[in-house]
């Protein structure tokens, strides 16, 4: 009886492989993506990297071969699309996960409901610094692709490495999406400790440049999230200004339109273009990190093979593979190890909960690399910044990378201490950051200037001690001040709670 | 035959009066308000306002006793509730009208969804100045009670009567519901011709009374949102810096509770009872006009013993009749006068958009008086303006009144012009409103100290020499700076955008 109970143990062990390969189960995915082609993640360009990550997971022999996706595209407009899609359907049998969608407003609404009833989201958008809570409404969302908080790590880390203590956020807002809104919103949300202003443009008026510059004057950085034009049309300004000779450090943010910064991203072939150049030696540029394994080749060379297939010619970088191509991609893979874990202990494909808990703090192999999930469900960013390294020529390179693992700035061989140090700068700042004016600091200048002046006063009058008639006339004119346009802010701020939400 | 044809055309004719009231329909309603007392808008005091309603408008005979109500209440948390019982109970039949939720955001939720399948909803709530935007998402909704910016009318006729210019809007934002923060947005979404700055305080911090005043000195008119006690706390500040000497206009707006403004609204039985009475002079309070006729006081009557019989007694005045339980009830006439008529012309009650469009651009009689419902849907309000007419017993009285209807604003005998006359000013303001810092204004005062120090040494200087002529001659110029607390705004600004969109 002990052999055949040891026997029973070595059948059951050499069984488990097989065991643990054998789960079946249809799975029914919910996919919002925009049919409208201007999106770079239309359904157009994200469609094919779903279904090749589901091509690839069904193999045969594969782990998770057993999983049957029904996989349903549906539109998404940025607005409440997918929100009433949603919500119409869901009278009938509800999904098991949901993809996308990528705008905040809408992807708000989306997982709001989609929480409510348990399933899980997965979206390489929704990055607004909003949804890392997730104890209530967001709780069922797994993010992808790096959230804008993620990004915005790589500035304090800068901001640490470099000492660099006030930042002034310069941005765009169509008070519709707000994508650099949101952008920026990251920057601000994690530099509480830093001395942060900000400045919106909107889309429709001519960019002030004179108003944006004055308000540059007493901060080290600025922080642009904007058009490739309007980048332009500020560095420019500034270029006049003689603000690009150092004593200003200039950055954009530009994660998903590649064809927006680096090489030649000042050229326009007007006669700007030299002094653009000139200028943009000064604008650094904080984009995603890149890698490259044979397998992600592969993947794009299929990714375009299908845009092009799908008659998609829209831009110049239609067919590349980006942040969501890539994201909606290793969405899939996410989900089968995380359903596979769930069903092995026994719970069912619509405890939404118990799936999306298998998703967050894990790493696992991504298309492009290893994709590392915190244990808020966000993913771990990484992210390059970039440099003109040859000003002659105008040409850039990646100086540093940001690793969102581990936290590390990474300094590569083309890094210039020099180009990063603010010149012609105190070093001290006020203490105080909140007080934007300085009042204490002022006050107390005023007061030594003051007595100075009457011991001067003092002293003169000593040395010419006869029978003077001294007049002692003093103008005192208005001190500098900051001029703050924060107005666009807030009625932004409220004109955001309902255009939008 | 020709008098059988005139004999048909007197038969009909003379039937036309029943035929008009002979429609007869089952109507159901959902209604969402909040089972917690705490709201001024909770089931135990709106319930029986709808339910009078109710009964009146089923009475025997009635022009619309051929409608029948069948109506659920439903609990409404302010955050999403509302919605998520909407959108479960929706796969069944779905209701004809909805009234409430009174909440901003739990009530965007709701008005988007009904507006998608076309069901009215009529609330004396959402009173943001976002919902005024009826092209879209919000098509469906008609309000009851006189929103925000209606309220704001006040103040833009009260600028003008006076040629006030400039205004410091100060409120507190609990980031949550946000009360205070919409009502002063609808101030500022209004005035944007006028000169106006904002100040948020946050519920949790102590409140900074200096960097309050500090943000004063260059406004006119302070308008203010907050509780009670904080109001209190700006005013004893702004007394002991002696700003309530007439070169300051104080405001408060309190549309809800009754309580906390007017005789009295001073006194805390502490020392400074007295301060606070004296600085209580400059305070004039903004809030719902109260009108009186005879079936209004049956109407209260009856809510008071509705109120005291559901065993509510949580506060000094929860019996009475207030903006929400008024709204509530006319909401039901106003929904039968439109069905009435759009079912006259052939429309069923499902035609959302039809009923919608017959509340809108009407006016009616209302429990309390004329409710005037402009063409967008938003009922006109009409306001008064209270201030202290007797300085010495600390009593208020109504001194204007503002009729939304037609625009007007109305002088009272109690009426004091000297009072409203803003004293010690220039006349012009600063051309530029955003222009911001205290920079200038504390340098200026230091040197001022620090010349007053060295004059001073020189006449001591003088007396003992004697034989010194001196002649000090001083002209100091100095553009008078603003100094703007905007970063709590912008803050809030993003946190807003999903802490509870």
């Amino acid at each position: 009886m002990p052999f055949l109970g040891a026997l029973c143990v070595y059948f059951l062990i050499g069984l488990r492989p097989v065991m643990t390969n054998n789960i079946t189960e249809d799975i029914d995915v919910l996919v919002f993506l925009p049919q409208n082609n201007s999106y770079p993640f239309s359904h157009a360009r994200v469609a094919p990297a779903i279904l090749y990550a589901q091509q690839r997971l069904q193999a045969e022999g594969g782990q998770y071969s057993g999983i049957h996706f029904n996989i349903h595209f549906e539109n998404s407009d940025c607005v409440n699309g997918a929100l009433f899609l949603l919500l119409d359907r869901s009278c009938g049998q509800k999904p098991d996960l949901i993809l996308g969608p990528v705008c905040e407003y809408e992807a708000a609404a989306v997982v709001r409901m989609a929480s409510h009833w348990d399933i899980p989201v997965i979206s390489a958008g929704a990055l607004a610094a909003g949804f890392s809570n997730k104890n209530t409404e967001f709780s069922q969302l797994t993010r992808i692709a790096p959230s804008y908080v993620k990004m915005a790590e790589t500035f304090t880390a800068m901001f640490e490495h470099f000492t660099w203590r006030s930042a002034l956020l310069l941005f765009e807002d169509d008070k519709q999406e707000r994508n650099c809104y949101f952008t920026l919103e990251g920057v601000y949300h994690l530099m509480a400790d830093f001395n942060i202003k900000s400045y919106a443009v909107s889309m429709e008026e001519r960019l002030d440049t004179d108003d944006i510059l004055q308000n540059i004057h007493d901060t080290e950085v600025v922080i642009m999230c904007m058009g490739a034009d309007r980048i332009r049309e500020v560095m420019l300004a500034a270029h006049r200004r003689r603000l690009t000779n150092g004593s200003y450090m200039f950055f954009n943010v530009e994660l998903f339109n590649a064809s927006s910064y680096g090489n030649g991203s000042w050229k326009r072939g007007d006669k700007y273009d030299s002094d653009a150049r000139q200028a943009y030696a000064s604008l650094n540029t904080v984009t995603l990190l890149r890698t490259v394994k044979p397998e992600f080749e592969k993947f794009s060379v299929e990714m375009k093979k299908s845009v092009e297939k799908s008659g998609f010619h829209g831009c110049k970088d239609c067919g590349s593979v980006n942040m969501f191509v890539e994201g909606f991609h290793d969405a899939m893979l996410l989900y089968a190890i995380a359903l596979h874990e769930a069903m092995k202990n026994g719970y069912s494909k619509k405890n939404g909960t118990e799936i999306t808990s298998h998703m967050w703090n894990r790493t696992f192999e991504g298309i492009a690399g290893q994709v590392s999930m915190d244990v808020n469900g966000d993913r771990n960013g990484d992210f390059s910044l970039m440099a003109m390294t040859n000003v002659d020529a105008g040409t850039y390179e990646v100086v540093a990378n940001y690793f969102g693992g581990n936290g590390t700035f990474q300094l590569l061989p083309a890094f210039n201490a020099e180009h990063f140090t603010l010149r012609g700068r105190h070093k001290a700042q006020p203490e105080v950051p909140d007080k934007s004016c300085g009042l204490g600091v002022s006050a107390l200048t005023g007061v030594i200037v003051g007595a100075v002046l009457g011991t001067a006063l003092l002293i003169a009058f000593y040395l010419f001690r006869k029978n003077y008639r001294i007049t002692i006339e003093r103008r005192t004119q208005g001190e500098e001040c900051d001029t703050g346009k924060h107005r666009q802010l807030r009625e932004d701020s409220i004109r955001s709670n309902f255009s939008a939400a």
